[in-house]
C-alpha cells in the first residue's frame, strides 16, 4: 500500500505543505523517521526532530511555526495525534484483515457461525459453539463446547477457550491465552493427600475485555469467574476461579489475583501484584507493581508494599528503611551517651 | 440431563422434603440458586439463604431444623458437603467424558494406546509414546517422542509434553503447560558470549499429579526434574531444571523454584514465592506468598519476606516498618534532648 | 546408540583404563550413575563418587591420581568438563535431529524454505515467510505472515510467532513462547473506558537468542522490540513493547520489563524482577532476585530491593529490618531513661 501526500491529507481533511505528490508506505516514530513514511509531531518535547527526520511526510498540528527550514512534507491538521492514531488504527484493520474459513479448521456441524468470520489453519471449534459476526479466530485456537462469541472478537493464534465460556463482542484474546482452566480447589483429607473439588462453573467476558499473551483465566467452582465490560489485562496474568474484576479495571503483566476476590471498577494496578482471596477492593483503587494485597480497601485508596498499606506511608517508611543502618548507628551512640 | 428430586434422593442415600418430581439440570450456590439447579447447605454461615434461594433442590444435613417456612424441595443426607462434591464429582466426570480417536489426530504406529482412551483433533502423538487406559490427550496436546502416559490421565488442550516425559496415573496436566523444555543452563565465555549446556535428562511427574495451566516444567541436565505424588501445582509456576517437589506438596500461581533445589512433602507454598537454586527445603514448610527464599529451611518452618526468614518475626519487623516515620521522629526528639 | 569405552575414547582422543570393550547408551551424573552409562569427574567435591558409582565409564582428567580401588572403566583426557559437555552436546544434536516437511504442514506456495529444514505436524508458515537453512519448526509451531527465519534456528512445538517478526541464526525459542503480540497501549477516555492504540511495529531477535517456553515478547507500537544478540531469556518473562535487551544479557524466569525500557549489555537479571517503563539501565548492571526496577541505574551498579538501590546498602538494612522489634525495644527504653 501507498499513498501521497495529497490522498492522505484528504483523509484526515488537512492541508499540504511541501511535495503533494511524495508516496509513503509506512508509519514511523518521528526521532526514527526513514524515507517513505509518515510520521506526527504532537508532543513538543519532540519539535527538534522535524528539522532533522528522514520521515517523507509528518502531520503536524495548525498552529505548528517552524523555526527552522524543513525539508519533509508536512500535513496540517486540527489535531496531529488524534489523525495519526487515527492512521494508524486503519492500517492495523487492515493488515489484520483476514476473512473466510480455512478447510483445515475443524467446525462440526453443530457450530453456528456469524457473517464474516475469519477461521485459521487447524482451529478447533467445540460442538454447539456461537461466534458472532466478523470475529476472527486466527490459526490453532480452540474453542471448547458451548462457548458462545459475540461480534467482532479476535481470539489469535493458540488461544485455548474450555468449554462453557461466555465471550461478548470486541473483546481480543492475545495468543497462548487459556480461559476456564480448573480453578486450584483440593479438599485435604486426614493422609494428607488432597481430593481434587471438580469446577464445573465458567468464565464471562464481557463486551470489550482484553486478555494478554499465556494469561489464564480459572472457571468457577460454581457459577462464574467474571471479566466485565472494557477491563484490559497485560500478559501472564493469573486470574482465580470465582474472581470478579471490575469495569474498565486495568491490570499490568504477571499480576495473581486468587479465588473469589472481587474488585472494582477503574482500578489501575501494576506488574507482578499479588491478590490473596476472599477480598473486596472498592472502585479506582490503585495498587503500585509487586504490591501483596492482603485485606480489602475502600474505594480510591493507593497502595503500596508487601503486604500493601497506603502509598504515601509505604514511600515514608521505605525511604528510612534505605537508612536502616544510619538510624542504628545513632540508637547505638545515644545509647552510650545516655547509659555512660 | 435433567433428574428429578426423587432420583438424586436415591443415589445419595436421602430422603426427600418436598415435591419429589421437581426437576434440576445443574448445579449451583446456595446464594445464587437459579430455578432448576440443586444446591446444598453446609456451613451454618449461609442458613439464611435456604429461606430465599430459587434453586430448586437443596441438600442439607440429617439433623438442619428449619426455622421458617422453606418453599424449595429438601434432600437430607447424613452429610450435605460429601454429598454434593459426590454429585459435582459425577457431573463433571460426564461432562469430561470424551471419547474415541480423532482421525484428524497424528499418532505413528509406534504409538501404544491403552482402552478408551481419547486423543481430540490436531493432537500430535510422537514415536515409541505408550498412553495408559482411560487417558484423554486433548486437541492441540503434543506428546514428545518416548514419552510414557499412566491411566486415567488428562492432558488438556494444547498442553505440550517434550520427549522422554514419565507421566504417572491419574494425573492432570491443563492446557498451555510445557513439561520437558530446556533448563536455563549456558556457561559463560572468555568473550562474555554464553554457550548452551545440552540438556538432555527429562520430567517424571509421578501419581495424581496437577499441573496448573501455562505452567513450565524444565527437563533436568542430567537425570530427572521429578514431581513426586500428589503434589499439585497451580497456573504459570516456572519449576528449573533437576528440581525435585515432595509428595502432596500444594504450590500457588506464579511461584518459581529454581535449578536443583528440593522441596520437602506435604510443603503449602503461596503465589509468586521466588526459591533460588540448589536449596533443600525441609516437608511441612509452609512460605507465604511473594516470599523469596534464599536458603534451605528444616522441616516445619513458616516463613515470610524477601529473603525469607521466620514468619512471626517477619510480621513484627513489618508492623514496625509501617511506622517507620514514627521512630525516626522518637529517635530525633530524643537526641535533641540528651545532646541538647 | 550404544558406544564402547574404546569408541568414545578415540572420539575424545583419551585412553582408556580398564576394560575397552564396556558399552554404555547414555550419561548420567557420577552421584546418580547407573550401568550403562557414561559419567565424568571434574569437580574434586564429587572424588568419593568414584569409587562407588555403577556408570560403567567415567572420564577423568589426566592428571587423575585414585586413592582406592576403582571397578569402573575410566577415560583419561586433558580437561573430563569440557570432553563430557562435548559429549552432551553430541547427544542432544542427534537427539533432535528431526527432518523433513510434514505432509500435515500449512505451508502456502509464498514460504521460501532453506537447505534441511524442518516443518513438524500442523505447523503453520504464514504468507512470504522465509526459514534459513537448518533451522527447525517443531509441531503446531506457528509463524505468522512476512517472518524471517535466519539459518540453524528452533521453534519449538507450539510457540507462536506473530507477524512480521525478524529472528536471526542460531536462536531457540522454546514452546509456548509468544513472539509479537500487541503492546498493551491503551488510551484513557472521558467517559473512563479505554481506546485501543493500534500496535503495528515488530519483534527483532538478533542471532544466538534464547526465549523460554511461555514468555511473552511484545511487538512494538511503531518500530521494533529488539532483543541483541546472545541475551537468553528463561522461561515466563514478560518483554513489554518496544524494549531493547543487550547482547548477551542473561535474564531468569518470570521477570517483567516494562514498555520501551531500554537495557544494556551483559546484564544479569534474577528470577521475578520487575522493571519499570521508559528506564534506560547500564551495561553489566546486576538485579537480584524479585528486585522492582524504578529508575535507571549507570553500568556496572548491583541492586536489590523494591523499589531497588545499591544491594549492599539494601543488605545491611535488611539484616536490621529483621531486628526491628530489638531496635524497637531499645528506643522505647531510652525514652524511659531519658524522659524519666
Amino acid at each position: 500500500m501507498e499513498f501521497t501526500a495529497k490522498q492522505i491529507a484528504e483523509i484526515l481533511n488537512g492541508t499540504v505543505e511541501g511535495n503533494p505528490d511524495v508516496k509513503v508506505n509506512n508509519l514511523s516514530k518521528i526521532e526514527e523517521g526513514k524515507q517513505a513514511t509518515l510520521s506526527f509531531l504532537a508532543n513538543p518535547k519532540y519539535t527538534n526532530y522535524i528539522y532533522t527526520t528522514k520521515a517523507s511526510i509528518v502531520i503536524v498540528n495548525n498552529d505548528f511555526v517552524p523555526e527552522k527550514e524543513i525539508s519533509t512534507t508536512l500535513i496540517r491538521v486540527e489535531d496531529a495525534y488524534q489523525a495519526f492514531a487515527k492512521l494508524l488504527d486503519a492500517y492495523n484493520q487492515i493488515k489484520l484483515n483476514k476473512t473466510g474459513i480455512s478447510e483445515k479448521a475443524h467446525i462440526p456441524e453443530s457450530a453456528v457461525l456469524g457473517k464474516d468470520v475469519y477461521v485459521g489453519e487447524f482451529a478447533v471449534i467445540g460442538d454447539n459453539v456461537s461466534i458472532g459476526n466478523n470475529s476472527k479466530i486466527y490459526p490453532h485456537a480452540i474453542i471448547g463446547d458451548n462457548t458462545t462469541i459475540g461480534d467482532n472478537t479476535t481470539v489469535f493464534a493458540g488461544a485455548k477457550i474450555y468449554s462453557d465460556t461466555v465471550i461478548g463482542n470486541n473483546c481480543t484474546i492475545h495468543s497462548g491465552a487459556v480461559i476456564g482452566s480448573d480453578g486450584f480447589g483440593f479438599a485435604p483429607q486426614s493422609d494428607s493427600n488432597y481430593m481434587k473439588i471438580a469446577q464445573i462453573g465458567n468464565v464471562i467476558l464481557e463486551d470489550n475485555v482484553d486478555i494478554g499473551a499465556n494469561t489464564t483465566v480459572d472457571r468457577a467452582t460454581l457459577g462464574s469467574t467474571i471479566i466485565r465490560k472494557g477491563a484490559k489485562l497485560d500478559n501472564l496474568i493469573q486470574v482465580g476461579h470465582n474472581v470478579e474484576i471490575g469495569e474498565n479495571t486495568v491490570i499490568a503483566a504477571q499480576t495473581g489475583i486468587s479465588g473469589s476476590t472481587k474488585l472494582g471498577r477503574n482500578m489501575m494496578i501494576g506488574g507482578q501484584v499479588g491478590i490473596i482471596g476472599h477480598l473486596k477492593i472498592g472502585d479506582e483503587v490503585k495498587i503500585a507493581a509487586q504490591s501483596g494485597v492482603s485485606k480489602s480497601f475502600k474505594n480510591g485508596t493507593v497502595i503500596q508494599g508487601s503486604p500493601a498499606f497506603d502509598i504515601l506511608k509505604y514511600n515514608k517508611s521505605y525511604a528510612i528503611f534505605r537508612n536502616l543502618s544510619n538510624l542504628w548507628d545513632r540508637l547505638n551512640k545515644l545509647e552510650k551517651k545516655v547509659n555512660g
